[in-house]
């Protein structure tokens, strides 16, 4: 499990090479949720998401044999583009896994920072096996690894230096990758502030794993929170969400939508909807806000698919 | 005309009621664009556009018996809005004639900004003279007035201060009020900067009335830049870009589309159409860009109606 020590230590290295992103607020969100929300903007961090935080934590973290044999990892989603760029900026050369029926501007993304994308079809897994043998690369898990939890954790170490008056912190939950990382940091610094993770209904394996008390797995996940629809909860991840989450509760479709379009129009971010987890667990009301301390949601990219933008 | 004296003294009465908005980059853009941009966000301001600034000025320069009977506006769009949050911001009733028709996110802004909203089928321009002779209301224009343009020229003010280096300036242009107001305060500071306005083909009006050397009219102008669609020069307008304006040049609908949806990607900034025309210009190429200075590009405002956006 990582320590406060190691995470500081990851912060260290991605400074200067990652941005420091706002803290944001919104009088219309505070008016319309009546809270003290501040809302750290990850989706101005570098590709779109907090996802190169971890990730060229990894990357930096590698033996030198390892690094110039390259890396290897399989996504759909803002991993590909976070590891690409990760590896550029690591000076690693790097292999992403995509299915071919990908958003062209995520296969796009992860070519334009230079990685080597290998369009598959059928068992993406399979085919990421057989090509990590063949090439002796190796394997970057997008959340279900030590060094990624802890250069994930860089986030909450900004947060409560922004804010020390935080009381609670809400975070969007996939595989349990960002909340594992955000609450070690949070809990080790300021054991007293609570911390909730949101996911949706349809992709709701960290809650399952909770409830019982293993890591599950999910035979489908999809939701319109793509970055969310993790299928497996993270054996590494899991201890430190039993340990330190507080909550994680459960958003409908509906409400990751409303939620989405309501903080975009108020806020004028163009969030992904996996951002407005947090929000929708505010319109629903499952969440129960403290409102004599400050509340921080983490909106954690900016990845939306723009040619669903119809105008 | 607006002096520069009196453009500062706007400034200064606007200062602490209205947002002074960020001047923002893009690695991302630069790269495309092959350009040094900067963006002024004003899709951060009050209302989520630039049209407070005018309106406020204009509601803080009435007179005491003006400011007792109320002001009167007719809007579709953004001046709604902007005209209620200033008549709220300086305590002076307000009424906004709009159509049965228009989009209910804007019809519910102005109320929640406490104007009265009349919603009216037919001509609009009557119930609007109408209601303002019954009630003794003080018409308001959105752009076609000194006090508007002078407090749009704040814009411009911000825009020297933040970068005395700039070379050139892009302008979303409607009717002409933003422009007329931003190129003033621009070249009576720095004659040598270049100011270029930008509309959409299928609402250019402005381009139509420098041709004819004096104000025209549009039968109709229909954009998916609404912020744009002006069916009018204002009288006022029209000398000021004919005098300071080096450069106005239409875009099409395909490329205000394209371009909303490339500075969304790129940015994350949750743009209208409108404010996206600065950057239609540069991918159709019809803008000539001096890459040895600074381009300023206004992202005018953030008025999407989020209920097209499709996940």
């Amino acid at each position: 499990m990582p320590t406060l020590d190691d995470i500081r230590q990851a912060a260290r290295e991605l400074e200067g090479r990652i941005h420091r992103t706002p803290m944001l607020t919104s009088s219309a969100l505070n008016e319309r949720f009546g809270a003290d929300l501040v809302l750290k903007a990850e989706l101005f961090q570098k590709t779109g998401s907090f996802k190169v935080r971890g990730l060229l934590t990894k990357l930096l973290r590698l033996s030198a044999t390892e690094r110039e044999r390259g890396v290897i990892t399989v996504s759909a989603g803002n991993a590909a583009a976070a590891l690409a760029w990760a590896a550029r900026d690591a000076g690693v050369p790097a292999t992403v896994v995509m299915a071919r029926t990908a958003v062209q501007a995520k296969i796009d993304a992860a070519r334009g920072y230079g990685a080597t994308v290998e369009l598959v079809e059928g068992d993406l897994m399979a085919h990421y096996e057989r090509i990590k043998d063949e090439r002796q690369l190796t394997g970057v898990h997008p959340f279900d690894d030590e060094h990624v939890i802890t250069g994930h954790g860089s986030l909450g170490l900004e947060l409560l230096a922004d804010r020390p008056d935080l009381g609670t912190v809400l975070v969007p939950v996939g595989g349990g990758g960002l909340i594992s990382g955000v609450a070690t940091a949070l809990k080790l610094m300021k054991p007293e502030i609570r911390v909730i993770g949101i996911e949706p209904q349809q992709a709701d394996v960290v809650s399952r794993s909770l409830e019982a008390g293993a890591p599950q797995q999910l035979g489908t996940a999809r939701s319109i929170a793509d970055g969310l629809a993790a299928p497996v909860c993270g054996t590494r991840n899991f201890p430190l969400v039993q340990q330190y989450v507080d909550q994680v509760v459960r958003v409908s479709e509906e409400a990751l939508l409303d939620a989405t379009r309501l903080v975009m129009s108020r806020t004028k971010l163009a969030l992904e909807p996996a951002a407005a987890a947090p929000f929708a667990a505010l319109l629903e009301g499952s969440i129960q806000l403290d409102h004599a301390t400050v509340t921080a949601a983490v909106v954690s990219g900016g990845n939306l698919d723009v040619s669903k933008l119809m105008l």
